[in-house]
């Protein structure tokens, strides 16, 4: 970290950290800034995942529960929580703790935020074949 | 209350404070949940409803003012405002208490969150036949 | 209101309509904008009292259980908060009441914004001597 | 100012504001509340765009810079954000800024927020075929 | 979980759950609630801690780091972050581990969340002697 | 920026943005970081200001616009907004200005945000002896 680098070696870097934790979804949302702002997809790329998500205080998953927990609190960001979601499935985190993460934040967020975040977990866990999942508490109370 | 209960009868309890509120469209949130995040069902209905909506220190429709007020608020949070919108005209509000409401709002959360919950509850009167609105105020100066 | 007015009579009419709802707490803001932003406190008197606080489709308490909803759920609201839940007990809502739309708060915003608010109810009903309330959920459960 | 003015008159002058800064985007929001809360659209117009946007005190420009990074920040507000990137072209700011605008929100709200800003923007410059843009940023580390 | 239960039991159940994570400082939340909100304690003892945090699905440690997030998102949350920095350290996450999780906040909710999380894990941590703290980063381009 | 540059050399070129832009309350947002976070000091230094404020495609005062819209509309960003008013200033943007960008979100974010944005805005023109302000309007209906 006191060796001097580039920008374009910083991009690189970065590049290889986004494609670990978020997969071809981050390479798209990259993709996709390329013709209004390319800068704005670089600094995803060099800082976020480069400089922030390289740091090796916070394990991939911890740090994944704490962005699932950020992007439901803040509503509004279904894109990026879809993301993250297959990221926290990418670094290790199972889907009943991904949905725990869910049902936990009713408390601190609400039931609105709480649901918004499922139903975005509900997709993402469809495409890759997560459904049904299957949860103790169903016997006892849960819908028929 | 203070008589013991299970699980299965505090669900049962809240199933019914949900269908006389919500009605369908608070029965399709749960339904939805079956699959992915059937505790987060079983905790709107046994909780939210159950214990919550069911305490008489506040009537109904006295709830459901608050509720819009906040779900307002919140933004992003279309599909909660649309299910409650519904439950506010179900329990005695009427359609132009409703638009007040959202109208007020903009005092308190800016144009933005009152206009994205004024077209949630124009899709909604829509779909119950109450449009058009009458409104006093048009005659001098709303658009022609 | 096809009349013409003058923008001092507009001032007029809501700082009237600020005086019945918010009392001496409405003004108190009102002046601590005068050597800042006179303007600010013009259109918190004349557009949003005089204008939208005014209008007869929604009851005053109504107003106030909407406002007591979106100042909850924005957060960061305190003083606005201080302010409403005096405007509450003025326009003839119950302590009761306004704490149960706080407690009801919890189920769309979460705890921590139902905690703050209901803190700053504490305050104010503090000021106005209405210290301790009774609540009939504590015999079977509440804290000693 | 100080001369007196009736309902339709404030009307007439906000809604030549409005078109002057929003241009057709502006009028299909007021249009479509014509039937569910013209009062609304009355008040988009008369008050927001004849009373605050025609204060002399800061130029359009600079007013649009102040709304973007407001709408950015609130989240969720998409539909404004579209009118209001046309708005802050028609009143004199350059792609360019735009996009910088965005970009530097990131700061401030995360990147969450700065993405769904830009790709509003990327929609509303499509339209108005300002796409691609160049960046100058993007050979010394963009995506290929 | 099948088994009846009182509203008296599930309270004492919540109040073990909530001492062993958040300790002192939630009992005194509880406490400050006793003479405006008895119920509001009494929910956020049975329902939050008894129901919610007492499910296996999520170790306590993991869902301090998404309740870190989330309070960190929302903002104006400052009280309940000083609670859930004292309840992190008490699960198990180290002082590295907290300010990192608000150092990678940044990213997504921006500096001045990150910040104001940030000085609120400094005031907790000075209360419980855990300043100065080291951080590696700091030789080769920290303040001085 | 073609050129490789240490962590170092980052920091000493982003300090000097940072001091020219906040003065000395930067510098001592960043003093207060270094014995809790000085990687949180060293991000807001070498990045927010190295990298993004120091790009030339936003006037500095432009930036600052943008800068106060979106701490007025996230809330509880008060300590951020006393620096960044403080920074509006010393970019060359007038008392006048900055008030009215204020006065400006209430139509966005509602008058909550915009009344605790103009006191914060109070505090510090207090502090650099600008207050009172005159104000062309307060002759036909702001408070005496």
């Amino acid at each position: 970290m006191t060796d001097a680098t580039t920008r374009a070696q910083r991009y690189t870097h970065g590049r290889a950290v986004l494609d670990s934790v978020d997969g071809s979804a981050g390479a798209a949302v990259v993709d996709g800034l390329a013709d209004i702002s390319p800068e704005l997809g670089h600094q995803v790329v060099s800082w976020a995942f480069g400089e922030m998500y390289s740091r090796p205080a916070l394990a991939p998953r911890d740090r994944q529960l704490v962005t699932l927990g950020m992007l439901t609190a803040l509503g509004g960001c279904e894109p990026q929580l879809e993301v993250h979601v297959n990221a926290a499935l990418n670094v290790g985190l199972s889907p009943d703790q991904i949905v725990e993460a869910m049902l936990h934040s009713a408390v601190y967020c609400g039931f609105p935020r709480a649901l918004n975040a499922t139903f975005t977990a509900k997709k993402v866990f469809g495409e890759r074949g997560l459904l049904p999942r299957s949860d103790s508490a169903a016997p006892d109370g849960g819908p028929q």
